[in-house]
């Protein structure tokens, strides 16, 4: 899957012609991130918290883990983004998500859901369609996830949150699914799709060894939800942006890396760090 | 807010004209954590574990993180010290947090208190003012959260858990707050000031990057609870003395860190291998 | 406990005279995991669970934490392995853990237990206990949790989840256990032990700063449940390849770390990259 990665130096053709639009875009949300700061609500599996919480507060944001029905009413009308996650999902955590993704439509914030290993059980896909009834701005998934729920079946070869399919495989299913459910849809693997619908835009950036390190999709929803946030009405650019921005810190963190996990540490340490000249350089976002 | 940060190698002030006596007594601390290795009970929010239990561990003391009920009655006597953490907060994990609070002071065993974004809700503040009733020997917080608990009022600015107010801000607040009720109280943030009601206690150590660790504060909590847990006469030196030693791991930590993963590993190594000589050289520790 | 580790190059005296077989059984064993990448279920406590994603990961399997009632008959079956792991308990998880038991059972995969701090309590106990009655085909602790276990009684003398035994002391009660159980029984410490109830089996790979590693054991026990679904028929040896895998890959780290964080990093890197000449010149397994 990781052969089809592009990481030559060749022109990117942007949208309508640009071609250098997308890495300055990247890099305008990745600023603004840091500049804002903005407050991200994420109701995440038990697995993901810590890593997820170190990726969103090393991109400059702020990142708060609060799940309960009890706090949601008072407390996500605060965020400025909601990321939901439904890895470890047991009954009692439906509640709080469902009525934090109401939340945040009634105050007009995006909210990103990442529907994790959603063919794997007949429960985790009817909770997974059921948050999509809500219309999540951005809903990231891997190739099989993405078909799970675009098919509303559950995967007979799924081998839990590792996706059979690659991404490549899911860009029409994601087209439909964003069709009808109005949420961007965006598809990672070796190349990243993004589409409303119409537009499919591409993300080249990533190195293979994310798929050795668990929860790296997690982070990067998490991300996706603080880029969202701060460019509420451009959801494709700011998912693409996210995608090639954490894709950008692991191709960096790879130069340090001895195996999957001194690359999450450098990873997060390359995000942290990242500066503007690297990430012009490297961000390679084209349309398909 | 990092700026007013003391790193000089100016003589520091102690209690009563001396000194020379918080570095050795910080390095003492540490060395009767080592030598004991205090069982310390751990009931904290999902996504502090992992970096809590690893922080106890290199400090030399041994974390349990049980927070059932049902083995409360008889696990909390056998443990040296408790650490409560307000962190993820659901209804359901607050009777154990109760239970394991009384039963401690019954076995006349400290607990240390971390009212994680205390004013962040109603319902989180509501919780931690019960948690403050039952007389914590230290809460822990940050500017944020030792205000919202002595104003008892939710706070409107509130960023979820990080702090918007510099530590100093809340000194008096601390003060009268240690004094209403009787716990020792510390802020932290760019200086850490930990007060009785009577006398203030500042800790000059640490650095600006641990704002970027997510569970820095919850792990630093636990090892008051350690560090309190083996001289409990003396709250107010222990506590110190834990924030001096983190914040010393820190600096070292520093010096081998690309960024934020980074130093949340090289501060985990280098408080593993705090020597004597480095320890007394490094913390600083003064009156106010 | 360490000083009995042995490291030297003695020929080991394998199994029926035959001095050369386990390091290749042991390599095959990673091999074949690596190959196959089973999927396995890990129902496990939240201190856990990230390292022990990134330990199945990082040699090869596949993990899904998954331990939902709702899910499990749907999603066990699937499995190839589970891993039952009693940390963090409460009387809520206790349904599940049972039922992929059972599950599991029906569909004749292994499932492996580790009694966390089976002494600890009553509570503690006793579900441990029933969960033996479920006859996991291996069960993993320390010295002093197969003690508990075998004697069924709480320990006077428990340290929550650290041992106070060595995994020499705990030899002939896991024994017996094993007889009476069923289930292979493996002792870790400086050496671990692996019993059928008839043969015993020793692992002299590992480093003492395992110990300031929190869930080092919890991430071991995950790896012996893939190693035992690529193997079922061979749970003694399979058992016994995880442990030295794993423990060849600290000793390795340990030559990069600087202290326990960065150990757990570069076990890890160092469990992903192991190649065939390191494991069999390093793999040290005898027969008692």
């Amino acid at each position: 899957m990781a052969e089809d990665k592009i990481k030559t130096n060749e022109p990117q053709k942007g949208i309508e012609g640009s071609i250098l639009q997308w890495a300055p875009q990247a890099w305008a949300h990745l600023e603004l991130v840091r500049s804002k700061s903005p407050l991200i609500q994420c109701i995440t599996n038990f697995v993901s918290m810590d890593f997820m919480a170190n990726t969103l507060l090393s991109a400059g944001a702020s990142p708060a883990m609060i799940h309960s029905v009890d706090e949601i009413p008072e407390f996500t009308p605060k965020a400025l983004g909601v990321c939901i996650n439904m890895g470890t999902l047991t009954p009692d955590w439906l509640p709080g998500m469902k009525l934090a993704a109401e939340v945040a439509n009634q105050c007009k914030k995006p909210w990103v859901l990442d529907p994790v290993a959603a063919g794997g059980t007949s429960f985790r896909l009817k909770a997974c369609l059921e948050m999509m009834d809500l219309r999540p701005s951005v809903v990231r998934g891997n190739g099989s996830e993405i078909l799970a729920l675009f098919k509303g079946s559950v995967d007979s070869n799924s081998k839990g949150v590792d996706s059979v399919y690659g991404s490549g495989d899911a860009v029409e299913a994601a087209k439909s699914l964003a069709q009808q459910s109005g949420s961007v849809v965006a598809v990672s693997g070796a190349v990243d799709f993004i589409t409303d619908g119409d537009r499919v835009v591409c993300v080249h950036n990533g190195v293979p060894m994310l798929q050795k390190i668990t929860a790296s999709g997690c982070s990067v929803t998490a991300l996706i939800a603080a880029f969202v946030a701060v460019d509420p009405s451009n959801a494709v650019e700011a998912t693409a942006s996210a995608l090639a921005i954490f894709g950008v810190a692991s191709e960096i963190g790879m130069d340090m890396a001895r195996g999957p996990a001194s690359l999450r540490t450098s990873l997060i340490d390359s995000l942290y760090g990242l500066d503007k000249a690297t990430a012009l350089g490297r961000v390679r976002i084209s349309c398909l």
